[in-house]
């Protein structure tokens, strides 16, 4: 298996000293070609389209099939297991690796598979089928009860007790870099005595983390806490764009709907969770209160993943508003999992689970503008000398994430989303 | 157009006085062969496989691919889009119809494709995209109300204002006669300190009709009152079991997840809107308040038809708890879909979105076990001289549905699950 945390592994593809991308990476994504979307992965500011490889014989003796390099979606290489994925994993690790010559003497096949990543198109790596949403960063779900309700009664009863979750909109799921119109819907103005209908006065980013299921089950199975990681194929950085004025209207008493549904954003890199192993670290104590048998946590199973957030202006310098880390979540990935199939709810290949916003301890690392802004009561001051309590129109938001350890950065590269003035 | 409502219209197939599936029907699913899966419909107790019929040349001259009837969900046909839907469905009107020998002069062919239905295996009908679950009975919202809350206030805020809906999980969406394990999770029992986990203690089922969509949108239009009925392709009914103790301590402040997502049990026929519009009647009025203009409704687009619910213990005889009917939901499809999208939200072929516990004015209307025993507190005699708060391991739960004008009935069959033991 690639050694992800080997600083001394290097490719021939230049590598450059703050890419998210070394050859210790090799997240999975789609490229858009034109003969149609092909597997892919990236190495540096090199775009490698899997396809071309495979036809040019680089995977010849795995047993693989072309309908997995010729796909829109990389659902069918996901589904075929951690095993055969690390296989082609470490085989595209040999490949690219420093004075390898397989590749690097054919340059009819290097010119066919290698793009520039600045003239790559990349195309939703994953057909989701089930999206869920949880709400697991303490920071975030006690900035909220305060705003909401009560400091000294922040977190609702539940909250220690379970992993909360609620079921998102799948179909609305975009990648990085398509725009976003501003949503209409009905909110209830502070006051007034009957909702009105125009565009969300509050639109907000969430910086999240979503894992993507490689292994299904069958409904009525659980999932162990000891056994969550087989089933999770790797990691994307999450925009949980949210209306805040639309859904504080609707969300009484079954939860978010239209204020969230019209559009998250993901990344375009699937990053494993093999590549990330290395940032592996200490899960929060859970002793006040324990949770039950079934949630209890033994293990390290929290990741040290810098995020940051920036916005900027249609016109004008933009600014970092937010630097969090994955670390902060209370409940972590595997527990979110097996919560969610406690009940013999299945999943299936391609479901995606949001962390929910992760917020820091300090302003600085709140997740969403409802937080930093603090219901809009602290404005941000922007480099243009504007300000901003949540998202202008032509706004693009940018959320980046990456760990570091031993001089090697793995990362997930952005996902960049601008809202368009609502129609 | 088939005529639905024109009573003289009959089969050469024999159809008994109390089928649901008389010629005016013609609803839509799949029927598992030897050779795999078919698009199929019903006429009385006859199932079709209506890929036998294309491959017999029956379908000759309208344009359709194989593909369409060879086919695990029935997704590729109604993608075809209404006005080729009708062409199928009026050509297997006239098939089937007194008098035609098309058909019954080919015996080869008529032994191929027709299977009693006692015979005949069902598969999910739809491959379902993203479920939407609305909570639209007045009726069914009051009566949750007076029981969680206070009678004077029952409805919250929003209700009136908006068709309150959240999304639900796909994957673990069944087909009829696909039995269900008890679920098990965390309650917070009365008094208590801590929850416990355990097999759930307050099983319900929740009588629902869920409409299919047929035609796509995409990311940011919105579908307005009068083009709703277009992006409906027809019904099912929807049986939304609900695990009422994990649902109450987990469902603050995000809506229902678990206690939800273990199971969602269908009808295998898609029975369309075209056959149903016969029923069609009107809707209630909303005058106090009026819903905002977007969701106005000018039209009769409630749909008059019975409902029931039936236990069934495993052993011992069954009952009917709940005569219900559709044309109670307070705000219909056409304002479900019409919110759904008004902030931009994209809706997919194969979506499905239920209405919601459909319950009536009186007890013996109420659409789950939670109103008809009153939280418990007035238990349903069985005949086996048993009593019913909720639903107990054993029991199948039976739904049936129709609508019944001029003489004839158009009616969807049943949805039926029985609940096992909890592992």
């Amino acid at each position: 298996m690639i050694k992800a945390n080997n600083p001394s592994l290097k490719s021939w593809i230049q590598v450059p000293a703050d890419s998210d991308f070394p050859i210790q990476n090799i997240p999975f994504g789609i490229v858009v070609r034109e003969s149609g979307h092909k597997l892919a992965t990236i190495i540096g500011d090199t775009v490698i389209d899997l396809a071309e490889l495979y036809h040019g014989g680089m995977f010849d003796g795995l047993g693989l099939d072309a309908s997995v390099f010729e796909n829109e979606f990389i659902n069918d290489f996901m589904a075929l297991g951690k095993a055969q994925n690390r296989v082609v994993r470490d085989r595209i690790s040999v490949i690219f690796q420093e004075g390898n010559q397989e590749l690097q003497g054919n340059e009819s096949l290097m010119a066919s598979a290698l793009i520039p990543a600045s003239e790559a198109t990349l195309s939703m790596p994953v057909k989701v089928g089930d999206y869920t949403d949880f709400y697991s960063s303490r920071d975030h779900a006690y900035n909220v009860g305060c705003m909401f309700r009560d400091p000294n009664n922040a977190l609702l009863p539940n909250w220690l007790h379970l992993p909360v979750g609620y079921h998102g909109r799948a179909s609305s799921i975009v990648v990085s870099g398509t725009p976003l119109k501003r949503p209409k819907g009905q909110q209830m103005p502070a006051g007034a005595d009957k909702p009105v209908y125009g565009p969300c006065r509050l639109l907000d980013f969430e910086l999240e983390v979503a894992f993507v299921i490689g292994k299904e089950t069958a409904l009525g199975d659980t999932i162990s806490m000891d056994s969550a990681e087989e089933h999770i194929f790797g990691l994307v950085l999450f925009n949980d764009w949210s209306a805040r004025d639309i859904q504080k209207w609707e969300y009484v008493p079954l939860g978010p709907f239209l204020g969230k549904n019209f559009g998250s954003s993901i990344s375009p890199w699937v990053v494993t969770l093999d590549a990330l192993e290395p940032f592996r670290t200490e899960s929060p104590k859970q002793n006040d209160p324990e949770p039950l048998p079934y949630l209890k946590n033994t293990e390290d199973r929290n990741y040290d993943i810098n995020l940051f957030v920036d916005i900027n202006p249609e016109s004008g310098e933009g600014k970092t508003v937010c630097e969090s880390n994955f670390k902060y979540m209370y409940w972590n990935m595997c527990q979110q999992l097996t919560h969610h199939t406690v009940n013999g709810c299945n999943v299936k290949v391609g479901d995606m689970c949001a962390s929910g916003t992760i917020s820091g301890p300090e302003r600085g690392s709140f997740g969403s503008m409802l937080e930093i802004s603090w219901k809009g009561t602290k404005p941000v001051d922007m480099p243009d000398g504007s300000q901003r309590k949540f998202i202008n129109d032509g706004d693009t938001v940018t959320m980046r994430g990456y760990g570091e350890r031993n001089g090697v950065r793995i990362g997930f590269g952005e996902v960049s989303g601008k809202i368009l003035p609502a129609d």
